[in-house]
């Protein structure tokens, strides 16, 4: 924690802010390990200065125990200053207090996490303390994970192998989507790992659907001739993978199959583009580079273009940076965990999409989803 | 959901504002049925202006038939007109369109969602147009339930008692409070229900912890002698419940016996003085009468008073307005759905909370949650 601060740090020296006022809730996880129970309620805050590093919250943590004992980076760790949010000493008044100590003339604020209500609140009440909109400071650090996040990222694609090859000898005929979800789910979390999001399990016309809502859906059930669509993660102590296998059951056609190996191929040197990337043009090998890269692969095989992107960084959260889209100018560099999930779709027929969770290294990629790719049927 | 969006246009029109621009996932959820597969992804936005209703969301939902069969309100309902989201045509361009061709002049923005950085984009993209923050419009019509919202609630109340039923007789002597929470999880799952948020299960002095994270706790195993907190809700058709009971395992101590029994009565005589205040003077009672009215209670009793609120509204979310709290001025009004939650908290000790979800009626209030409050020990 202590160095993804310091090299928060070095970028407000470059960007000649004072401190930062970090609302985002994976930003303030990834800065100081606490964790609030929602995501969305504004129960923390923290204030990183030039001298010190500030945690806000409320009594109702302040005797959660089991943040600081379960947590060795809360209150006990040295570096971080617990200020206890009251209804007589609210955030406000906890910064006012802060900045005339320290100093602090310009503090930056989370632009892209920031309500518009908070800001207007902040400045109402700062009146010679100047608020600066940062974009995706702390989110663009993200992107490049230390070694710690590397080993959980690879823990939580080594669950969903361990996940996919139970929950395959669980699909028979006659299963439904939701069931599936529901399995995937519950292996999960009987073990005590978690969702990295709700799964998609698309049977047959739905799997055309690239962003299908399995719990919203018809619910269709798998039959012979059916073909499913799985696309999950699983997150290990906060942080995530992500993987889309198809499974077939019974014969597929040999359209399907066709398509299914063409899409394979695509996806497989996407990941040998990616590898030479990273290892011959490290630093100068760009998102929209991949992601055209991979389109290519799709189309030159007469199967149709994808609407979606090709890929995205994975880590506490499923969708972070480096994008790998049309338009990303997104670097490709070391300790990148990212996804490569291009995809066919049918229109109210089938869909194929095939994705991987990958970790590029100095000298290549390195897959870490590991499960077969080989044409599945059961 | 045309009644909720003409009630909605009233209230532009008195704050003279020609059009109002929805970012938040449950306004827009509330207001079209919509749902997206993310809360915080900006997947899908409103525009409500004086003459239309526009939906816009991109590609990846619109082959999603499940989104629009299932729910009749969108895309084949023509109070709703969708406009689709491209790389090409993003929302700034649609608005660009619509407020030409409607004359629209000021649109309102959620200032409590809308991030700081999209409203830099709107205010820079838009020269003619005046973009007016607005605090809590739709959130505040969200706090009186229409009928089918109240059909909704009762049904999720319905189904936490009786999931409450059948895990109490699960729950024994070396259980711990990550398999009572995964039971109460499944047992709703299974049903195809879903959590209204992540339960609450706390034994000892964990239960002590107002707050208490079970997913992050240290995962305290029921013992002979035990007491167990269990705080959860049940989700249906997008709607949630919310309700508190205590377990004893073996035989309570007699300090927890007096302890429970004066907190029971506090939670109900507030019960009652909600129904009075209801009924004898509708429009006049405000939240913190009730907050300070239940900690009345709590403290003539000789027990120490808690530091959270004493209640909040539900709906489509698990904390709405009204807010039950010192300081809230919200009015009691009918149609409300309210949670009344008082605790007593000894700290490394053990806690007790007693919660139900009750409906304000124009004659009284109604329970809606009646699982037994009865002292429980199993």
């Amino acid at each position: 924690m202590l160095q993804r601060i310091d090299k928060l740090r070095q970028t407000l020296k470059e960007k000649n802010i004072d401190a930062i006022l970090v609302s985002n809730f994976y930003n303030i996880l990834y800065l100081s390990g606490f964790k609030t129970l929602t995501e969305n309620e504004r129960e923390a805050w923290m204030l990183i200065t030039a001298r010190n590093t500030y945690l806000f919250s409320d009594n109702r943590y302040i005797n959660d125990k089991s943040q600081i004992t379960n947590n060795n980076s809360i209150i006990n760790n040295k570096f971080l200053i617990y200020k206890l949010i009251t209804p007589e000493k609210g955030l406000i008044k906890h910064l006012e207090e802060i900045f005339q100590e320290e100093g602090i003339k310009n503090c930056g604020v989370e632009a892209d996490n920031l309500k518009l209500l908070e800001f207007q609140q902040l400045i109402k009440y700062f009146r010679e303390t100047m608020f600066v909109p940062t974009e995706k400071l702390i989110i663009k650090q993200r992107e490049i994970k230390d070694e710690d996040e590397i080993k959980k990222i690879k823990k939580a694609c080594e669950i969903v192998d361990l996940c996919l090859k139970d929950i395959l000898r669980l699909i028979e005929v006659e299963k439904t989507e939701k069931e599936i979800a529901f399995r995937i789910e519950f292996w999960l979390k009987e073990k005590n790992y978690d969702l990295a999001f709700y799964p998609i399990v698309a049977i047959d016309e739905n799997s055309a659907v690239p962003h299908y809502d399995t719990r919203n859906g018809n619910n269709k059930k798998a039959r012979s001739g059916s073909i499913i669509l799985i696309d999950f993660g699983a997150k290990y102590q906060d942080y995530v993978s992500d993987i889309t296998r198809m499974i077939f059951v019974g014969k597929p056609t040999d359209e399907q199959i066709d398509t299914y190996n063409k899409l394979l191929g695509a996806q497989t040197k996407t990941i040998k583009y990616l590898t030479n990337l990273a290892s011959i043009n490290l630093g100068g090998g760009r998102g929209k580079q991949v992601d055209q890269y991979c389109r290519q692969m799709v189309t030159e095989n007469q199967l149709p273009n994808y609407q979606h992107s090709t890929g995205h960084g994975v880590g506490l959260e499923v969708h972070e940076y480096p994008k790998i889209s049309p338009i990303s100018e997104d670097r490709l560099l070391e300790n990148q965990v990212v996804t490569i999930e291009p995809g066919v779709y049918f229109e109210e027929k089938w869909g194929i999409r095939i994705e991987d969770t990958v970790l590029v290294k100095k000298d290549g990629v390195e897959t870490l989803t590991k499960f077969s790719k080989q044409l599945l049927n059961i």
